[in-house]
């Protein structure tokens, strides 16, 4: 059997952290990398990357998709561009076109029924049309706050609610997130980016939500959200942003999905730098109270990058197996980590 | 569309369970319980269950397969007889030459690819044949032990290690049980019973290995286990059992998986009445070394019976829906709670 063969579109940190994670793992290569980075068109992916490239062939980054990727040129394409199910849905419809299954970062597209019914069965239908299936996943949405509470519920028998929380500690992270999670603003400015959307805080809790209620067969009725400043009440200093003490250290965001008229999913998820200088410990927390309670922790929290890296590639069998169509977690097997050849996965 | 039968063989503590979660449920009915219990024989389920039949249909137990299971006279059989997968496999066969899906509470029918290969295969060749398919689950093997690792390996890039506990208070299950665990015996009695089978331990830990190396992707060398006894320092007293300073509280059982030479996976599953006692707090723990490292805890345990009650029954659709086959928890999404009409989780 032939190499599994990956096409990357979009180079950034999660784009090329898949290339990296990919150059790692057997049975698979990537074939074609389209970026519209000045900086990277045109350069050999090895040499962006660092790695030596070895026997391996060149894959140029291009900035022109239509050079990129021809029909059928990958197995499946690791769509790393965008948050918004809107934002990805011509790249989506481009790629699914050209006969190819598709991987979206896209938060939203995580469970894009949940705020584009209509694109998400434009998706599907494409799809389906061209015979090859289209995932949205990461570590959240995609798996802190939905997945593995829906895999928790299966060994229950009765849920009646559910509360989750992500506590995590931004300072690995870029420019880019720092402004949009209102690091180091005052208060004044970051409630000015709450009101005109600058501050976008998580992208993600009406996915997660109605990917549960669907999940588990509750009727949503409708989510709220709330964005509100952590305030800092110390100086903190980290490698991209520097928070005076009563300025914003990071994002507090609350999600919750109403069920008969009640609050039934609760989740909270604060984004900010240095958590621990006021003694915060970071971690996933999740607990169920329905027939058993459920309380679970993981400390420290799953990390971000990496966990949306490894949750897309190593989803790249399933999407591959799976029925033509829009897929969601909550109809492929559950994504583990490929220590083997990856084609051994791949069902005939 | 119609509701989706139930078939249950076995009407012990996990088939009555299952009944009784069952009879909680939407679009779903029980339409054959068989069980040679004589208490139970000859009677009507709900009967027997206590609960109110309504305008229900009698459902009378029988010892009888023959006259309980006719050809698709339900959509699924739940079978809750057996631990091994030779003691199920007759039974197997028996249902699914009659056109029927099987769960299986068989602890070795979680992954019977890890005992008994050959009754794995034959198990796929009977249920391809009839275009049913078949599953074992459970919480442990099932969910704890294996499902919900190789979930938390799908967020990571490497896994070099696995060592996971399940630490349990075994006071609420019956005599069988006490009996299995060497529960109040004394030490020498324990160790002749672990040298002549009768001290049974936990069932399950090469099929959750199997599954995780399997899943991943390691080459499983060998799997070990150990089982000693937990000797208790203080006088116990639960429900089914006493236990004397200096005798047996239960039974630790280890096991451990070979990878390259190495043991890569690492169990541990003491069982005893009453840990608290001196100071053991019951939880589930897996701790993955790789990138990144994972370390979660579910605090307390998920409870066994419910749990396999509830992984069982919340697999239905996923096994209605599933290919043909024998099927594992690596193969089908990953099951939830059902608190809507089952009905609506059938794909057509």
């Amino acid at each position: 059997m032939e190499n599994i063969k990956v096409g990357i579109w979009g180079f950034g940190a999660m784009g090329s952290g898949m290339a990296e994670m990919l150059l790692k793992k057997k049975g698979v290569e990537i074939v074609a990398v389209c970026d519209r980075n000045e900086n990277r068109v045109g350069k050999d992916m090895y040499e962006v990357l660092g790695i030596e490239r070895n026997e391996r062939k060149e894959v140029i980054i291009k900035s022109d998709p239509n050079e990129v990727f021809t029909e059928k040129c990958a197995d499946v394409v690791l769509l790393a561009t965008d948050s918004f199910t809107k934002g990805a849905f011509e790249k989506i419809k481009f790629i699914v076109e050209r006969k190819m299954n598709v991987i979206s970062t896209a938060e939203e597209m995580a469970y894009p029924q949940a705020q584009e019914p209509e694109l998400a069965k434009e998706i599907d239908r494409l799809a389906k049309e061209n015979g090859v299936s289209v995932l949205g996943t990461g570590i959240n949405p995609g798996f802190v706050l939905d997945l593995l509470i829906l895999a928790l519920t299966g060994t229950c028998e009765t849920v009646e609610h559910i509360k989750a929380a992500r506590i995590n500690d931004l300072s690995p992270f870029g420019k880019a997130v720092m402004e949009e999670q209102g690091v180091g603003i005052t208060l004044e400015q970051f409630n000015r980016g709450v009101e005109n959307g600058t501050i976008a805080g998580h992208v993600g809790f009406p996915e997660s939500i109605k990917m549960i209620t669907d999940g588990i067969g509750w009727n949503l009725e409708k989510v709220e959200q709330t964005r509100e400043a952590i305030v800092s009440n110390i100086y903190r200093e980290s490698k991209y942003a520097k928070v005076e003490a009563g300025n914003v250290a990071g994002c507090r965001q609350c999600g919750y999905g109403y069920v008969d008229g009640q609050v039934k999913i609760e989740m909270e998820h604060p984004q900010q730098i240095l958590p621990h200088l006021e003694g915060i410990e970071t971690g996933d927390y999740i607990w169920i109270k329905g027939n058993p309670d459920i309380s679970l922790q993981i400390k420290p929290e799953i990390p971000g990058g990496i966990g949306t890296i490894a949750m897309c590639v190593n989803s790249i069998p399933h999407v591959i197996n799976a029925k033509p169509g829009l897929r969601t977690m909550l109809d492929i097997p559950v994504p583990r980590a490929i220590m083997g050849d990856m084609r051994d996965l791949i069902e005939c």
